[in-house]
């Protein structure tokens, strides 16, 4: 393990394996200081309820591998401590339902990170999979009730209409925490230029993923493909607003796959992933040293690896969830 | 009371008043042989299973005065016991939340009639108080449910893109369960000739409503403007696609039109309607027969009478709830 690596603080701004003691313990072997864990995709309020307390009793009973990070500093003391901090995130904002008062409810339990959209139209917008018709009226108050209790909007799966309105409507920078530039693949799921440079020139923040679907070289790519679309990234909108969000999916089978890819987890089918194989190198999280690694064999300067594999994220982090 | 009125079936496509004993008997009062009674807005899945429970309660304790209505054999059934029979109706498909098996369910407990959307955006589609983004996928999929278990689709406060494409994907015809003609006041509620026209035209069907902010003359109005609304319509589209929907909002106070009038019942407010006083004639449900009395001053043929106060509602009733 590189020395900046072993040094830094290491953030997935997007992981949402099948959380059990085996990642938390690939968490470590991978030099993880923090990740954002998706414990909702298209549970409605009282299932997300129960994920969540999963979560956190999985963290009670690896307590020496796991803590639950509700502030910039629960990160710094995770890396104190050599233990992985876990983030609580939504990839949809329908776990709060017709609720706005669930999001601050959420926020309590501790998440800190939500997408508003997953694939498809629910309250508050419009996913990346079907005609986007922007950022509702509740979309426009679920936004500005995230903002005030300090959750991250995240736009990743979100539909090009409803993202552009989230970022002109957010008081606080949103994130696409896990995708990939359209520049090197066409793909519902991937962000053109102009929407990777919108959402940084308006103070937001691009999370670069590897989930193969998306990437260039789909299976036969390589943890240097991963780099090179970090690249394409930072040569589009600089290297202080983009960080790491692998979309590690770890642990999962068909039947995820065909679960996540299909509206509500069983309607119509939206997408065909095909193979799920991540980029040689980094197929699995404990394998995260091998990325900071290819950053620098890539000519990276300390400076900028640092920043990409994790402060950038603590610095967003800390803007958005200091309420 | 005129014969025609005592021999009639007389169907009311939409009441939406405070269920209580005192409506049942105002209904006997009025001679109301069937109405369409609103038991979900807002509501989700849960709580709609409540009213309808409540609603359920209500007519057993009454059962001289109502009986639940699952099939036109049971409005032909209240008809000849001089009761009124109680379709379940709900003006949100939001109360299926994502489940479309909710659909069935809910059809399994007697609700025949279900509006797509109310005001504001859901899953299904968007309503008529914002930017209206059409049918989502999975309103495809809900209308679809919706003609195999059959319930009545009603887009009376849905937007203009959704109902036009819900008209388009429904196998059976669709209804404006309580409107106005644009054409007499321009609103957000009312439809243009080209919309009255184009839902007919698709063999679908208007429900013509008397509620005092869409009016021509508001408050003002009597139970003729009410039947100048029903010459306009008629006029456009014939007189065997049109029946009555009054929107009777009896029982209620203000703290029901502020909730009506927010989204989700408590989130910002979409309209304002000022103060709410039925057509002089037919200001309760009791004064029902002033209509058909109006009706036949107005010069209606007997015939035209009998199809626009139940006759046709019957007919439409019996080809989407026969599966």
């Amino acid at each position: 393990m590189s020395s900046v690596h072993q040094q830094s603080i290491v953030i997935d701004g997007l992981i949402i394996s099948k959380w059990d003691k085996s990642i938390l313990e690939d968490m470590r072997r991978g030099g993880l200081t923090a990740a954002n864990c998706t414990v909702s995709i298209w549970e409605g309020f009282a299932a997300t309820v129960e994920n969540i307390l999963n979560m956190k009793q999985l963290i009670r009973e690896n307590s020496d591998l796991a803590l639950q990070v509700r502030s910039v500093a629960d990160i710094q003391r995770a890396k104190a401590e050599n233990k992985t901090g876990i983030i609580l995130g939504f990839q949809n904002a329908y776990a709060c339902e017709d609720n706005l008062g669930h999001a601050e409810a959420f926020a309590d339990m501790g998440v800190r990170v939500m997408q508003l959209c997953y694939n498809t139209q629910n309250l508050v917008g419009t996913g990346c999979y079907e005609r986007d018709s922007g950022l509702s009226g509740f979309g426009h108050e679920m936004v500005a009730e995230m903002n005030r209790v300090g959750i991250l909007v995240d736009l990743s799966h979100v539909g090009p209409l409803t993202s552009k309105e989230a970022i002109l409507a957010s008081q606080k920078p949103v994130c696409y925490s896990h995708t990939l530039p359209a520049g090197l693949k066409q793909h519902p799921r991937n962000k053109s230029d102009e929407e990777l440079k919108f959402i940084v020139e308006h103070g937001g923040f691009v999370g670069v993923t590897m989930f193969p679907p998306f990437l260039r070289r789909g299976i036969e790519a390589t943890v240097h493909d991963y780099v090179e679309a970090f690249d394409y990234v930072i040569n589009l909108v600089g290297d202080d607003n983009v960080g790491i969000g692998t979309d590690f999916t770890q642990g999962y089978d068909k039947g995820f796959f065909d679960w996540i890819t299909m509206d509500k987890g069983r309607y119509r089918k939206l997408t065909e992933f095909g193979t799920i194989l991540n980029p040689e190198g980094i197929r699995t999280i404990g394998e995260f040293p091998n990325l900071t690694a290819a950053m620098e064999s890539a000519g990276w300067t300390a400076s900028r690896i640092e920043k990409v594999i994790g402060k950038n994220w603590l610095r967003l982090y800390d803007e958005v969830w200091t309420v």
